[in-house]
Order: structure tokens, then C-alpha cells, then sequence
């Protein structure tokens, strides 16, 4: 096994190195993974860009990445499920102590979790890295290094499809920031049945009519992705009685909203945090071709490049840049 | 049967009068009420003094009243489940259509729902009334006629809790407006644990740690009565990650609250209309003992004083007041 | 509007008689409906042939037919969501008494509820029909007439996997009965992925494991569809811990099956009758393109040939056999 | 520190020691406890009588025990929650991998799951022994330690209640095996409404008739806690359309049910494995005072008299036989 390691280092706001740290040693119930894919998330490029997001501050120097998948080279003692050579995509998300939540099956709102990328904890945008065993899941031959690092981002949208209660005909309406054409043909690629862009000057109550008109029926489910308070306004007022408003996107702390409209209409307001228990859905859903998430890569850079890289994101240039840290396989 | 039907009757804001009204005959689905005894609810009140809740105005004469019980006394054709004679409460929320709420199982969401009291809807604070068979339902020998009246409070309780998931040994926090020294001892010896006096300048954060402090943990639970901004502010704070802030008063149309504390928290926010599927929990719970209504009931008035009796409730005074209508028989 | 009404009239075992009987006029809730396409069931052809299903005996002339769908040309005076000219698709239960299980939203399991072509309950094969307009749901212009007619039979898959919680990515072996090749080839076009013919003398167990190996894992969910006793016993042994069986197919009364064996591992064991709240789903699945129906048609008879149509039925040809109500428009 | 630890060891069937082991040391994540009070079960009776139960064969020497509490006396390296003089409840279930099972809620079905006094896993009948610290549970002030030994008997009681939903008001039915007229005075003490002793010849239709005429309505959840197959029987003919049997009782490994009776009246079949987060919600339900299981102990031993506790529970005698592990304090 190669002795090098190049990682990519976040040493403080703005301060993005190319270095070397040591291979580490799998403990009894880890594995040590070669790193093939990972992906460049807004939040890695918001540590870089301001060091911080909230309260998680980026006081020492950290390894980003938690977008990833690779394959095993090592494994601990006390493993019995993996073997050198599979191809795992990797929860970046481990529970640290057996608490409440995580007895409880909600284990992302365990205060102490461990998460790649999340400030003390280092992420895998390197060559190689150890994690747990029981969080890493074994890729099925149909499945791609990329699309197993692309279960990170569709983790988001399955807890948030699950809390919001979404099955096979639900009407669902998705608030997003975005107003790029490509994102927008992207979406509608990818399954949007109806599009709508909001103007400025559009009221909250005026759009969730034009929602319901476009539709021809109030949506069960909204997915709120931008944190924008006017469109949090929106998606109350457009959810059908008796409906759900997820909220994904985050904005400012306080937020001033229609809520006795929501109450008087049972309409129940959820937020997400992170994700779990999605990997194993994720996989059935990409091995079985009933999601098709392999568009969504538009650049690839190799890990040496990483810089240029997070550049491009934070340009915000396609859709998902990936890293490709494997010098032998850049293949998806 | 008498033939006389004396009626509390509003005219319009301010205009409460008692008048005779025609006994009312049963449609096939229906059955004849001999009233005993109606609550008087804040929104009686609310209607009398200022003619309208929200959207819903008083305008024509409408019988006030929907917190009810009376004896059977004449049945629709195609009636089987109650006969003369059976002693009943009155669910005062009936379906119109049967539509995809109904369907559902949430009629009370249903927008062409019948209420009684709820303009254009006459109430039952009268001596005769009909109502659907199907939301009669037949009190057991041992709950009083006033037990049944108070079915309709409790239930609004009963779906708060239903909404929140309260069950045994669930921490709950109950954020009530009422500063009444009457009515908080009243809590104290109905089951509440703990109480605390909220003073001007307590922050909502602050407010939150001196519960947590009190109950050497977060409530999984907050029902919020109030409707006050800053205290569904400290029912976010307050509550336990993954867990409930269910919304029961209602308050300004548009409210600040800290949504992402909530959202990132997976701490829920979901709204109550009314009640459904409550009536026989409700007869359940008083039939076996394990919830005592009785003491709630702390004045009585014969029908033929409605007018007095509406003017103790709006003076705050005791807590229910209970309109006794049938002439032979005034007993709770 | 013709004066005829061709009607397909069971009048006792083996008697099936093609008859003229009078136009209905639709009551106040209900519509006049021009069939167009109805098709056969295994339960009209089991009537036909025993004049009887477990405790339903035909004791009188009854029509057949349930899985309907046809145009509305009379609307009743209290309807207001339909207009003549509606294509609509007919849900054949409609609850006649608001009793608790319809208002807990399970109204299959009203005792007293209407059902097509269930003695002494009349069913839709004819040229004209009435059906209470709640329970008439509008089709979209993508939707054809077929498709609508064979949301009946789809609804029962819905029910089957609300019950089960069949989602996104869920492993689910579904129990079938049937050793025809043109039906097992019809299941693989329209998405098993694997197949598995069962032998005489494989013991439930062993299949248990075959499922197993040919997955990858046990299945969460099984549907058992046959109601023979050792394909029971074989769904139980072969689902995940923690997982569900659902029983579709109907056997004997009494059932010898390894209760302990799914008990310790918490594998539930759900029936299902009818279904209930699934033909806007269904609708909602259909226009989507995402459930592709129209291969299951695969023959067509004129209503006046309904004999001939359900003697194919009868003879097992083919999958569904449609009969064409509407002279005037014989297209799918 | 007393070094000696005297222990209740099984060696094999019908061989049960008292002997001294050596006083453990607690791993990071583990406490030392000082034993107070320890339940003996039928299972560890059981084990004692037949050297096995099912597939856990007892093949070296196994200390029993797990309905246990006990004083903190020494506590591990990473250990946050717990100090030394806490008093404690032991959850025995100790899930060792975080597999799917874990990380979904319900790690009592997990397969590799650590459990006190199952083969090959020690329990806690002796003077000291380590545990998960994370399945210690503080008790607090007004909860003895006989109350907290009793948690793990009271845990299968709630896990049965919350796999079949039973809530305030629920009707239930519960089937037991025994009619020793000591417990059933203690069930009705306890909160059972109503009795009904069953006699040879009863036929389970007819039984269940009884029950709802003695209720006046069908239950809508039955807990089966007999194994026996006519009460298994009669559970499912006994229960209302739309509602639950839950089986606590384990019978022989085939059983001949009424199955279709179940499933058209979509009464579900759920069993039961231990339990699983179920500690705080039991804590709570003690300390609040709303359960009273302090009748339930009839019988005390110092752990010197084991042989003779063992002893009494196998003749029958009282309810709960309760063993005293602390020489300085065998108060309840």
C-alpha cells in the first residue's frame, strides 16, 4: 500500500492545502478505505470560504469531504461483514455513544455523533481513510463509485421525502433557490412535471394560487430548499390541508410566518437534520434503475487538482463537481 | 312533548335573546334531543361580543351553544344504534359530504363540515334540537349528562394530545395563558406536576433552561394554548429534540419564531382544528374513572338565565358554567 | 339518452342472463353514468359459476360487474364536482352509515357498506348506471377509459402495500399463484426482477432460503397472494425480522402456520379487505406514467357478448378481459 | 471494595451453584454495580429445569438473572452520565454491532444482540457485576430499587401496549394462562375491569361472544400472553375489525388459527421480542406514580438463599420472588 496520503486540508478561512498526512490504521471495527470518489458539497465551500457555518467553527486544521465512496484495503479485527476489495459508499455520520436518539432510530440528532467534514471531525477528501465498518455499505456491481458518493446529496432528499411522507402519487411541491437554467432543465429531466419561476414582487398567497392552478390541486407535500422567508410563507399557504412543509433550506434564525394558517389547516411543519437509515433505500433505489442520479456529475477533477476544483463549485459552475482520488481508477 | 323550545338566540353583536323557537322534527338520520346540559365556550362568548371569530360572521339570528347532552326522545327512520330514552353526547362537528377528508379519517378538515354555533350553523343551547344519529353517542349509566357536555372540551385535548403522540410516562409541557389563581390550582390538583409563572422580561431561552431545570429534562412535548408569539417561542426552545410543539391557541395571524432552532432540532410544529375520532376515547376515559371532569364545572344556570349566565363566563369567573335546559331535571 | 339498458343479470348459479332494465335517475348526491369499459373480476365469474362467496349467496337477480368506469350524463341537484360530460372512474364501496369506521378513515370495514356486484348489491356491467358522486372521481385526459376501469384492481396492490409500507427501495416477495407463462411473463415486463417457480415437494423453509440467496437478503415484505396454506408458511419464513406479511390471498378458514417463528421476530401478519382512499392515488399514479396498466388488457367483447367474455374468464385466457358498455365508443 | 463476589451460577440443567467469582473491571464504556435487587423469571427458572430454552442451550456455566438494579460503584474511563452512588435499573439487552436493526429503533431483534442470563451472556444474580453504562438508568429519589428491578417485567408489558397502540381509552382484552386466584385478585387490584375464567369445552366463537357482551363492545386490542392455541384462537375471533392481537405467550412452533377470519377484518397479528426503549418511559410511569408495581413482590431471599428463592418461584408461590444482593441493605 502506497505510504503517501494526500489529503485536502482546510486550515482556516480561505487557507485550502494540498498535503500529506500518514495512512491511518484501522481500529477493530473499522476499515481502511482507498478513497475513489467525492464529491465538493456547499458546505465544504462554505468552511473554506468563511471558516465556519453556525456554531461549527474550523479552529485546527481539517481534512473536508463527506461525499464519498472507496474501497476496502484493510480491515479491523472485529469486521465480519466487508472483506478487501469491496466498493462501499460511505455514511459520514457515525454515533459516537448508544444515547436516546440513536436507541430510538433517529440517530442524526445525537449531539455526539461523529461527521466527516464537520468541525473537529476530518473528512475523506483524501487517499485514504478509516471508518466504520458498520457505516460503510458494500456497493452492488450495477453501482458506480460515483453513485455511491452521491448517496450523501440523495440522503437529504430521502429523509426529507420520508419525513415529509411522500409515496407513489403524492403531489409534491419543491421551493428552490435556484434559478439556473441548466439546474432548472436538470430538474425537469430528472422528473419535475411542472416548473414555475418566481418573479420579484410575487406574494406568497398569489403564488401558492398559481401553484394550485398549474397543479389543479394544492399539494400534499412541500419540500422548502431555500430558507427564504417569503418562500417558507409560500409554502404553507400552497400545502393542502391536512399537508406537510418539510423545511430544508436554512435562513435566518428567526422567521416571521403564516402560522395560524398552517394550525387552523393541520398543516404540520418539519425540518431535517442531515439523514439516516438511507444508505440501504439509497442502493436498492440506484441497483434497481429506478433513480438515475449519474447526470448530476458535471465535472470531474483529480484529487491533485483539488483547488481548482472547489473553485469551480464555488463558482458555482454544473451541477457536481467530483474529486477523483484514486490515481489508478478515475473512472465513475 | 312540550312545545315550546325555549332558545338562546344571537341576534348580532351584543343581541342575546332568549325566544321560542319550533321543536324541530327528525330526519331519517337523525334524532331528537331533549337538551340537559350545554357548556358555555369562550367562542359563545367571543360571537356575542364582537358578532364574529376570524372569517366567520354572525349574520342572521343563530342558537348559540355546542358543548352538549341531552335524552333521546324522538328517532329518525333510519336510526338503529340509539332508541327513546338513551341519554347521549353531542358531537357537534357533522361531515356534510363525504369527501376526501372525511374519507380520510379527518373530517374535522372537511371545509363543508356542519358545526353547531358556527355561523351560519345553529347551536344547541335550546330545549329541543336534532343532530345526526351518527354523532349522538350513548352515555354509560355511570358518566353524567355534564360529563357529556364536557366531552366536547376534553376533546379538543384529546386530539392535541393525539397530534403531539402524548402517552403514558411522555414529558409534557403545557404553555397556558391563564394567570388565575383559581384555575392553577385547579391544574396543580388535576395532575399537572410542576407550575411556573411566567413574568414580563422572562426571555424565551431563558424561560426554556428554567424548565428543562425544573423537570431535570426537555418535554418531548409542548402544547401551546396562548397563541402569544413569545410563547411559542419558548415552547421551540423548550422542547426536546425530535419532539412536538403542538399549536392550540391562536394568536396573531402572522408569527416570529426561531424555525431553524426547530428545524435543525426535528422538532415539530403541528396545528389543531377542532377534533375528530374523539367522542368514544372520551366516554372511555370518563366510564372507567381515569379522568375526572367533574370539578371543572363550577357554576350552573337554568336555561331561562342564559343571559346572566353568559355574563359570568365573560367575567372570568370559576371555570365552566353549565346551562341546565331540561326543566325536570337539573341535576349534573 | 337511449331508453334501453343492457345489463349483464346473474339470477342464480350458472344462470347469467344478458337483460334490458330501466334507466335509474340519480338521487340528489348521486350520477347517471353511460358505462364504457368494465372488466371481469375472478369474484363475478366465482358468483356465476357457485352462486355464492363464503357468506355472500345471490338470492335474487343481481348485476355484475366492479371494476368500472364510464361518463357522467345526469348529475344530481346536490353535486357539485362533476358536470356532464366527465369521464369518471367508479370506486364500487360507498359507506352508507357514518359510523366508526368510516370516520377513522378504514371504511372498507363498514359492515353496512354498499359494494358493486356483492349480493343483494347491484353491479355496473350495463349501459347505464347510477353511483353516488363522492365516489366517482374524475379521470384526466391522459387516462383511458381501461385504465380507469382497472384502478379497481390496482387499488388492491395499493391497499396491499399501504398495509405492508411498501416505499421507495423496499425488498418485497410477492406470493403468487399463478404457474401461467404468459403471466409470469407479464410480471417480469412490468418490473419483478426475480422469478421463482415453485416445485411440488419444496418445503417452505427451503424456499425461504432460495428467496434469500436469489435477493441477496430476506425480503422486508411479503405479499402472499395464493391463500394456500404452505405459501403462507413459506411467507412467514422467508421475511426480515422486524418486517411484514401481508395476507392477499384467500384459503381454508383455518390456517396451520410457524406463529412463533413470526412472533420472536416481530414479523407482522396483515390482512387486507377491499381497500379504501386509493383511486386518487391510484389517478395520481397513472397520469404520472409511473404505473403502466395497459399491457394487462388483453382481450375485448361488446357488452352483448358478455357470455362469451366470461367464458373466456373462465377458461383462464389471457390476463383481463374487458367488456366494451358504450356502442358508440369501443376504444380502450 | 469487598473482594468477593458470590454469583447464582447455572452449570447445567438442574445444577444451579452459589459460588464466588472475581469482582470485574468496568470497560470505558461500563460501570461497576453493586447488585441491590434482582427478580428471578421464569426463564431462569426454566433454564435451571431444563438446561435450555428453544435454541439457547446452556453448555458452560452461566450466572442468571436480569430483572435487576443495583448501586454504581466504580465507573468507566468515557462513562458521562453516571457517577459513583447513583442507583440505577439494568436494561439486560445490549445490542454489540450497530447493524440495520440498531440504527432503525429496534435493536431488540438484533442478532448479535449481548443479553444477561441467555446463553452464552452472563446475567447479574450476584454481588457485583459491569454493564453498558449506556443501559444503566438513573432512578430516581421515589423509585426503590425493587421498583427498578421490576422494570424489565413492567418493559414487556409496555412493548406489548405500544406494538398494539393501546392508548388512553383503549379497550383491550388480555389472555392469560394463569388461575391461580392469588394473581387474578392481583389483576383486578391492579386495574382489570372485568374477569372471565375460562372452563374446558368453551369453544374460542363462543368465548369471544362473552367478551363482548361482558365489555359491550368488541375489544379493540387482545394481548395473548397463554401460547395456548385456542386462546390464540379466541384472541382473533374476540377482537373488533381493524384492530390488533398482540402475542406475549409462545406456544408450540405451528399453530392453527383462524387466519382468514383476521384478515378480512383486517385484525393484525404482531409479536413481541423483549422490548426495546422502554426504561425511561417505565422510570417515568414509577416516579409519576401512575403505576403501582410494588404489589407485585411477594417474596424476599438474600442472595445467601437462592437455591430456595429459586425454589419457591418454581412451585408457583406468590407473584414475584425477588432475590436481596446487598448484605448492608435489603430494604425494597
Amino acid at each position: 500500500m502506497a505510504q503517501e496520503n494526500l489529503s485536502v486540508v482546510l486550515h482556516s478561512k480561505g487557507d485550502l492545502r494540498l498535503e500529506n498526512r500518514p495512512v491511518p490504521e484501522p481500529g477493530p471495527n473499522e476499515v481502511l478505505l482507498q478513497m475513489h470518489s467525492v464529491g465538493i458539497c456547499g458546505s465544504d465551500v462554505h468552511y473554506w470560504q468563511h471558516g465556519r457555518i453556525a456554531d461549527f467553527v474550523v479552529t485546527k486544521p481539517m481534512v473536508l469531504g463527506h461525499e464519498a465512496s472507496g474501497r476496502v484495503v484493510k480491515v479491523g479485527s472485529a469486521v465480519k461483514h466487508l472483506k478487501v476489495g469491496d466498493r462501499v459508499a460511505i455514511e459520514p455520520g457515525v454515533p459516537r455513544e448508544m444515547d436516546e436518539f440513536f436507541k430510538n432510530g433517529r440517530y442524526n440528532l445525537s449531539p455526539t455523533i461523529f461527521f466527516c467534514a464537520t468541525p473537529p471531525d476530518d473528512g475523506n477528501l483524501c487517499r485514504y481513510y478509516t471508518h466504520s465498518a458498520n457505516f460503510c455499505y458494500k456497493l452492488p456491481d450495477n453501482v458506480t463509485f460515483e453513485e455511491g458518493a452521491l448517496i450523501e446529496p440523495l440522503s437529504v432528499g430521502i429523509h426529507a421525502c420520508r419525513r415529509a411522507g411522500v409515496t407513489l402519487g403524492s403531489t409534491v411541491l419543491i421551493c428552490g433557490a435556484d434559478l439556473s437554467t441548466e439546474r432548472l432543465a436538470m430538474a425537469k429531466e430528472l422528473g419535475a412535471d411542472f416548473q414555475l419561476t418566481v418573479k420579484r414582487g410575487d406574494g406568497p398567497q398569489q403564488l401558492a394560487k398559481t401553484v394550485e392552478d398549474m397543479l389543479g390541486t394544492q399539494p400534499q407535500i412541500t419540500i422548502e430548499c431555500t430558507g427564504v422567508e417569503s418562500s417558507i410563507q409560500t409554502a404553507i399557504y400552497a400545502t393542502h390541508a391536512g399537508g406537510v412543509v418539510v423545511l430544508v433550506g436554512l435562513g435566518n434564525e428567526m422567521a416571521t410566518i403564516p402560522l395560524i394558517n398552517a394550525a387552523v389547516r393541520e398543516v404540520d411543519i418539519r425540518g431535517v437534520f442531515r439523514y439516516c437509515n438511507t444508505w440501504p433505500m439509497a442502493i436498492a433505489m440506484l441497483a434497481s434503475g429506478k433513480v438515475n442520479v449519474k447526470p448530476l456529475v458535471t465535472h470531474r477533477f483529480p484529487l491533485e487538482q483539488a483547488v481548482q476544483a472547489f473553485e469551480t463549485t464555488r463558482q458555482g459552475l454544473g451541477i457536481k463537481v467530483m474529486l477523483k482520488c484514486d490515481q489508478n481508477d478515475q473512472k465513475p
